[in-house]
């Protein structure tokens, strides 16, 4: 069965996000009044499997995500076709 | 009043995702079916406003995205405190 998956990989609080801090920053000097902008990671994927849950939490683990820096959450839908 | 917004700024359909191919042939090279994976640009951000609608959509229109490339969309949510 085919499956889609979202997954948001965000830095661990107190870590630093530059690429978030300067885009903040350039929408402030806009005149926007952002108080905090962060840029996660994030990947769409489209996939076969009978263990979906199972696959995609591995697929963080091993490759997608470093669990020293990083924390992660996913979804998971049946693709529909 | 304080938002929260997320904002996923996707490539269109046929522009290449050179990271998004590499990373979907990781995955595979490790034995995962995965038939495509995008790594759209996302943010989430925490912001005042009297109409979060509005400024979000000009925020993607005048910073975030490219409108040539890119198609986008958000979801805005009350900050609860």
């Amino acid at each position: 069965m085919k499956w889609k998956a979202k997954v948001v990989i965000r830095l661990k609080e107190g870590l630093n996000d530059p690429e978030g801090r300067v885009i903040g920053k350039a929408l402030k000097n806009l005149g926007y009044k952002v108080e905090e902008l962060k840029v996660p990671k994030y990947f769409e994927l489209i996939f076969e499997s009978e263990a979906p849950e199972k696959d995609v939490e591995e697929m963080c683990k091993r490759l997608l995500a470093n669990p020293v820096i990083h924390t992660y959450e996913y979804q998971i839908e049946p693709l529909g076709e």
